[in-house]
């Protein structure tokens, strides 16, 4: 039994109490499980009703009662045939069966009661149901029993609860902020990113603006890569079957990819011979019919770019980058925005090395890391080392080398300065992983990229290079993905800026606001110096009043605008307007204002109302 | 019966003079067809014998007896049946009968007769084979009746004929250049891209170095389409079969498209009603199952992202650009190097603008063009326009438009100051069209890309935009990809600089040479200062004779040396060695080095003898 954290069991027996008031209400509701998560927590139901706002409200009531019942959350064991003798008096056969079944052979099996509630469940819980100071019921939707859309949907009821009110209270500004930053709303709103049924449900399409800020993103972590002696490549979008056998990722994992593309003329031989779908799936499966897979992961491609070309040792590492985007299939009700999708832009590269230089190359990764967090404003962030389990066996490699890998990782980590937890079980069977974890402006926490050591692909290829003592030597992999991919990343950014991107982000710099008509010559004066400056602005010419051309521009997030009136005209001035600060931040010649926007851009400012200066 | 040209007689005859010379050598021979080429002509045979070089001499000495004969060329017209009858005497009625069939009814039926020879042939010839001055057998290669895999392989006799001796040798040199600058060959040599059985055929990796040329190119025309107001989008490598049936692609061009990706649950419930791999390829013509598409085309991903915002005339022209890679099937037969693959990436563009900005748009496209095209010192280049065929109806979009269009067209054209021929017939049935041939420096033609105005998709996805009279309005669309693709365009430029790429494009740029291992120390001190003045460099540390260094750096096509001697290290001082000129072109400062170096990839230079200054 795995004791939670008291939050959890907070939310754990929030959780009960939700499923206790559901059964007063709805005594012909059936559940299915009901436990907390990261922020809260959920119970999913299978009743024909379809739960309301209303009916929300009205749970919520019940809910309070019970907690004032103050009812004593009691554990007990059964044995299993009497566990399915209280599961059908209680008429909870439909889903609970099929739970009690999870359990293995000889694990306890134990139920929880709360009052008259009782719940097949490994706990753990709190004392006593007053223990649940603050609670809030937020939303219902659907939710596929075990997650699995070939399942029955489910009606998930998520809340969330707190030991005090003011963390509920915290909890629940966080939710309403997190509502306004919410990358799919903005994404809209300023046209970052359109998803369209018609080409594919998690598949991104960059708008004009979105590819501005996915443009400089990819630059300035390009030009990081440059400086520490990566090389990029190109690779195409699929490869054949057999490259994905020879790397292990067809057909183990192809639940998780699209279905291959079979040869035109394979699929018409096998129509003449009058083969079945199903045999179709078999031979592709057994490699007897060839086809394409569109690209799960950039490494086997790297691979053969590495393997095209003979390598000493006085060449490594090599260093392959490319912002590679893969497809992976995601069930449709997985996808969200740009952080959930089915096609994305890795921030992919591929060293091989020698064992030696791991602990550089990973220092490296690191470094990369820190600089472009830091860039972004994104100070709290923390990594988790993925070590292997001691007691088991299956990992491949050398235990030395992974000895010296494990070392390599939190020696590093620790240099790093951030905080770093070690989570022994969570490598790959491959080799050690460090994981990046950010949390945002408003305290959530994002899961990014990876550093991955592999000690397996290499084999899997035959790779080699030619070592000082003139043998064959089997270079280590590294993988790397720091910020996962494009898309999320971009997602992840939208939410951490509400929108309101740092000025070498923004897709529109400055725009220009001429206060009457009469200034729109010099304002185009102006533009055109702007954009000769590769400064992204335009001149809003509208002729309403010169308060809405603020409110636009704010609404555009666009950072900076330059003001022209009268006095500014006179002068051959201009007013700067900063958006962070709602304010003007004071009247510079043309060439003044232009400088001061290069100067910020080229140090990729963060807004901020500190910049005045 | 459409006259040849005086060239091409003279190449058709010797076609025929080939099979005379074949029969009498290999009377069992069955024949296939045998035309002129741009280049040359061909003859395709059926034997069981493979021809060899030595074969090739023999015939070639046949030849020259047959041409010696001078015999007469002479047509004769025969109804289809005495040319079946005669087509059998001959015993070639293997091939020739069904290319008889071809000849559509009611059209003229004619042989051509030469000695003991006689060829169902359409003509036209010399008179006499006297009239063969010069030509030279080539090659044999196989190639398949009709180009189609299905059918038998028959062996294909290359050969080229010319007026006179000087012309042929000239093609000879011009052919033996070729070869040396053939960019599979420097494409091996040089590490620029790598193809992998393993990936699949016509599938480029652009390894480390080639990649750095691609990136290059990328961010030169980028840098042209943002003066150009383009705006940059990325979208995904796969659309819905919808997306491409709305916009006619699929199942139309199947043919030339990778099979569709079938979502696996769909393959599943096929296979559990026991569907047929027959039926299933019917439904997904029929578009009841749906599935995924590896996109043939941009376009529609384009339209989806103009689609999803609201436009005014105002905004119009939108303009947007990607380097988007597509996906079509070539015949593993057509595949070749980078020039004929089955993915590439176009240096695609669409423009959505009202019919009056069609020509102005038009205009900047070629503008494009002709920088690009200057800049890579490819001056000779022609434009073809496709302008409908006055005698067909098949056109879609209103005459008056499309009259507009051909006039905007033509007007560009005419003021590129290039040639530019009119081909009408050769539009598109959805609009009128430009393309772009340049010419060599060893005088052989590229078809590349093209700018092709469309009347259709903007129907067939029922585009608007909001007119100046508050009214819903059509947009048209403009397809523009000048370079093609970056594949080709990158191909044709190895060949175009025969691998020494002007020192901007170069993937090294500099090489650093110390004549002893003495100047090591200070060589990675001007490494350094390159290479955080971003130039690609490297030293040669390699301890051999200064000459080795020297042709090692040349072989690798670096486009500068920096020597370093004792004279130099004494004064801070490196000698510019250009691989252009083989020799030194002074010995300078190293700032002013450094300086000179960054100017010529500013200037994006040519490499030149001029260049000394």
């Amino acid at each position: 039994m795995k004791e939670m954290t008291p939050l959890e069991e907070i939310r754990h027996s929030a959780s009960h109490v939700l499923a206790t008031a559901v059964l007063r209400l709805f005594p012909e509701a059936k559940l299915d499980i009901g436990p907390p998560t990261d922020s809260g927590f959920y119970y999913d139901f299978d009743l024909d009703h379809a739960f309301t706002g209303e009916d929300l409200e009205k749970i919520e009531g019940e809910m309070v009662k019970v907690i004032k019942e103050n009812q004593r959350f009691e554990r007990f064991e059964t044995t299993r045939e009497e566990a399915v003798e209280l599961i059908k008096e209680r008429g909870q056969e439909a889903y609970k069966l099929g739970r009690l079944e999870d359990i293995p052979e000889g694990d306890a099996i134990s139920f929880y009661r709360n009052g008259e509630f009782v719940d097949l469940c490994a706990g753990t819980h709190v004392n006593y149901t007053k223990k649940i100071k603050a609670f809030k019921l937020l939303s219902v939707a659907g939710a596929y029993h075990r997650g699995d859309e070939k399942n029955k949907q489910l009606q998930r009821i998520y809340g969330t609860a707190y030991p005090s009110k003011t963390e509920l209270a915290e909890h629940m500004e966080r939710l309403e902020e997190a509502k306004k930053r919410d990358h799919r709303k903005l994404g809209r709103e300023l046209q970052l990113f359109h998803i369209d049924e018609a080409v594919g449900q998690g598949l991104v399409l960059w708008t004009q603006k979105g590819s501005v800020i996915r443009q400089e993103l990819q630059d300035f972590i390009a030009e990081e890569l440059r400086k520490q002696g990566y090389s990029q490549v190109f690779t195409p979008h699929i490869g054949k079957l057999g490259l994905y056998r020879t790397s292990g990722h067809f057909p183990y994992y192809k639940e998780s990819q699209f279905s291959p593309v079979i040869e035109r003329e394979s699929m018409q031989a096998l129509s003449d011979e009058g083969c079945s779908c199903a045999e179709l799936s078999n031979k592709v499966d057994e490699g007897e019919v060839d086809g394409f897979l569109l690209k799960p992961m950039n490494c086997p491609m790297h691979i053969k770019i590495f393997d095209s070309q003979p390598h000493s040792y006085r060449d490594l590492p090599v260093r392959l980058a490319e912002f590679g985007t893969v497809y992976r299939w995601e069930q449709s009700g997985e996808l969200s925005g740009m952080t959930r999708v089915r096609g994305f832009t890795q921030d992919d590269a591929h060293i091989f090395c020698t064992e030696d230089q791991v602990e550089q190359e990973i220092k490296g990764c690191l470094d990369l890391v820190k600089t472009v967090f830091s860039t972004l404003g994104m100070s709290d962030y923390r990594v988790r080392i993925g070590l292997r389990d001691p007691d088991s066996s299956k990992y491949t490699g050398d235990a030395a080398l992974w000895d010296k890998a494990e070392a390599a990782l939190r020696h590093v980590a620790k240099g790093l300065d951030v905080p770093y937890s070690e989570e022994p079980g969570e490598a790959a069977f491959y080799g050690p992983k460090i994981d990046f974890v950010v949390k945002d402006v408003i305290g959530r926490e994002w899961q990014l990229g990876t550093v991955q050591v592999d000690y397996n692909l290499p084999n899997r290829f035959d790779l080699s290079y030619i070592g000082a003592d003139n043998q064959e030597h089997r270079p280590v992999m590294i993988h790397r993905a720091p910020f996962g991919s494009l898309e999320r990343f971009t997602g992840v950014l939208i939410e951490h800026f509400a929108g309101n991107f740092p000025v070498w982000l923004a897709p529109e710099q400055v725009r220009i606001l001429p206060i009457t008509d009469d200034q729109i010559p010099v304002a185009k004066e102006i533009e055109a110096k702007l954009k000769a400056a590769r400064v992204r602005c335009s001149i809003d010419s509208h002729s309403d009043k010169f308060g809405a051309k603020i409110r636009r521009a704010e609404m555009d997030r666009v950072p900076y605008m330059f003001v022209l009136g009268k006095n500014e005209i006179a002068e051959g001035n201009v007013t700067i307007r900063s958006r962070a600060d709602k304010a003007d931040e004071g009247t510079l010649s043309q060439a003044e204002a232009i400088d001061r926007i290069l100067t910020r851009i080229a140090n990729k400012a963060l807004p901020s109302s500190g910049e005045k200066a």
